[in-house]
Parts: structure tokens; sequence; C-alpha cells
């Protein structure tokens, strides 16, 4: 495409770089951004301008804040002895839209992953030993993901909560609401089965 | 999401702005964006900018174009006497990437629609009118798309070429290659028929 001018090649490259975008939906988007109504990239470069000077993290939760301490850990109305552990900020939106939890949370911003250089440290996980260490924290939900380096972190903080003789619980492994056994896997099927609960 | 930061909000909605962006994709990019490495926003930021304000369109054949003439316009090797005329930049990008085509495009930057206020004015035809008048172009190439806007679009212009003596052809309609005839719908087989020539 040695035909575009290089300021739209430089747009093309620069949306490449979303996540889950590739050189199709580049172009696209970049075309449609150069379309008549031009206020709408203007709008998106000034919100991500923004958005990148004015967000920072919590410094109790450690979720994306504008605030040195975010609007849930600030809530009277939410319970500071119920601690959930969540691997990301897209967690922490999903099980608040569930609406079945009042605690406060800790975001993690990854998971523990060795390979990759992500330790303890990395996590934050001395801040989280200072939050447990506090007094106010009761118990600990472990809300990392059902994958191997999610259950490795989930047993990781455990750990650290039990030697501080705080209650540490998983949330629940088994079949999806609407899931229908034949289409489910083995493993969540053996664990359905080991989580089983009196009807 | 009332516990998102108004600068988070702001971004996940500037970000729904673009095409094929829905609420999960936007909020999955803007975390993204928040991440470890900042400077893709602010890359993706300037880019859109610097596109905005640079990014005109030629004044011949009306692609985007950051120079009054744009480069295949400009260029001594392309065959200014043969005209195509597609409805959009993407289209252009297209056909170049065929190899099919050395002469010269004019970009509707649209499609005629009559329901949606788009007429020969909008679509800048009076320009393509001067374009046809000039001398140069002795065929023009109907390579809008084959719906039924495009084929309107593509019969309209048609006439305004013949009008002025001027060859119009229309590119062919029939089964993409590697089709199978049993999946090719009937219109398509229809128009392939219609259209065969002597093998």
């Amino acid at each position: 495409m040695s035909n575009d001018t290089k300021a739209l090649e430089d747009l093309k490259r620069a949306l490449r770089r979303l996540p889950g975008i590739g050189t199709k939906s580049a172009q696209r988007m970049a075309f449609h951004l150069l379309g008549r109504d031009r206020s709408v990239a203007r709008d998106i470069a000034e919100a991500l301008l923004r958005a990148v000077d004015r967000i920072g993290h919590c410094q109790q939760c450690n979720n994306f804040s504008e605030t040195e301490i975010c609007a849930i850990c600030r809530s009277p109305r939410r319970d500071s002895g119920l601690l959930c552990v969540v691997e990301s900020p897209a967690d922490l939106v999903s099980l608040e839209q569930s609406g079945a939890f009042g605690g406060t949370y800790f975001v993690l911003m990854g998971r523990l992953s060795p390979l990759d250089g992500i330790g303890p440290e990395e996590l934050g996980l001395p801040k989280l030993e200072a939050l447990l260490d506090g007094g106010v924290v009761r118990e600990v939900i472990l809300a990392t993901n059902a994958t191997v380096e999610g259950e490795a972190t989930a047993h990781y903080i455990g750990e650290l909560a039990r030697r501080r003789n705080l209650l540490a619980t998983r949330i629940a492994c088994g079949v999806p609401i609407g899931g229908e056994i034949e289409y489910i896997d083995r493993g969540t099927l053996a664990r359905a089965f080991s989580g089983r609960r009196e009807a």
C-alpha cells in the first residue's frame, strides 16, 4: 500500500496495536475516522490522552482510579471485612455486574507466572499482605480465573491468608447456568461432582 | 458501572464509536491501553490527531491524500485514459492489491442513496463530469459494489460517460475463484450465465 499517505499509514499501524485489531479492521477504522465526521477521531484522541493522564491505581485495592482511594474502597456501604481478590479490573467489573458481592476488592493486575517473570512482588502481594495484617479483613475470597495460573495464584494467596488465621475461600467451579452436561468438558464435570452440595 | 472513574467511562464511550466495537471490546481496549505500557495510547492519540489534521482529499480523484494531488494521480506510469470509479478508499486499496489495474481512479466516497439524501452532488459527480469533459479519459470502468445501490450508481455514471461518447464498462459479476456452484446464490449464478464468454 505504497499509495497511502504517511499519516494514514501511521494511523493504521497505531490502530493495529489495539487488542483484537488486525490489518483489515485497522484500515476500516482509519477510513471511518477520516470520513464525514472527524470529530469522532478528535474525541477518541482526547479521551485517550485524558485517561492516561488522569487514571492511576487506587492505593488500597490497586484498581484503576482517578482518586487516591477508589469509590468502592471509600464506600461506607461495602463490607471491608470481605476481601475479594481478582486478576484484573475487567474481572472486577463482571463481579460487580453480577451483584453478588458487597465487600471490597484487591486487583492483582495479573497472575503468578514465573516463566514470564511475574512473581509475588510484581502482583503487589506485599501490599495485599499489609492489608491482611490491618485487622479489618475476616475472609479472603479467591476469585482468580479457573486456569492453571489462576489456581496457582489462588493457592499462593490462600496460604498468605491462612498463615494469618484468616478464612480463605475459593469461588465455586462447576457447570455454568444453562450448561448442558453433554457439552461440558471432563475437567469441569469432575469439579462439579467433587463440589456437589446437598440439594 | 458507576464505579468507573469519569475518564475511564469517557474513554470506553469514545472507543465504542469505532466501527465494529461494542461495549465489551471497548472495555477490553480501555483496560489494555491503561496497562503497563501507556505509550501505545499516546501513540494512537497522536496518530489520530495528525491524521485528521493532515489528510484531506485529492483534488482530482477524491481519495484521501496529504497532498493536493495524490500519488496515483501524479504518477506518470498510470494510464489516465482509464478511469475506474469506486465507492470508497477501501475499495481502491483492494483493487490496487489485485494488481489488475494500471489506470487512475475516482472515489465517490459513497453511493447514490436518495433515501439517505445522497444524490449526485453529495458524491461529487459534477467534479467527475468535469474530469470526463477534460478530453483525457477514454474509458470509465464502473467498479461500484454489486449491491442494489452500487448498481444504480454505476448505471447513473455510465449514462454520464455515454452522453460524452466515452466507453463505459462494468466489472464482471459471477462465481468467485474457488467458488462451488452448489453454494452460490441464484442471483450470482444467473449473472454468471448471462455474462458467459467463449472458453
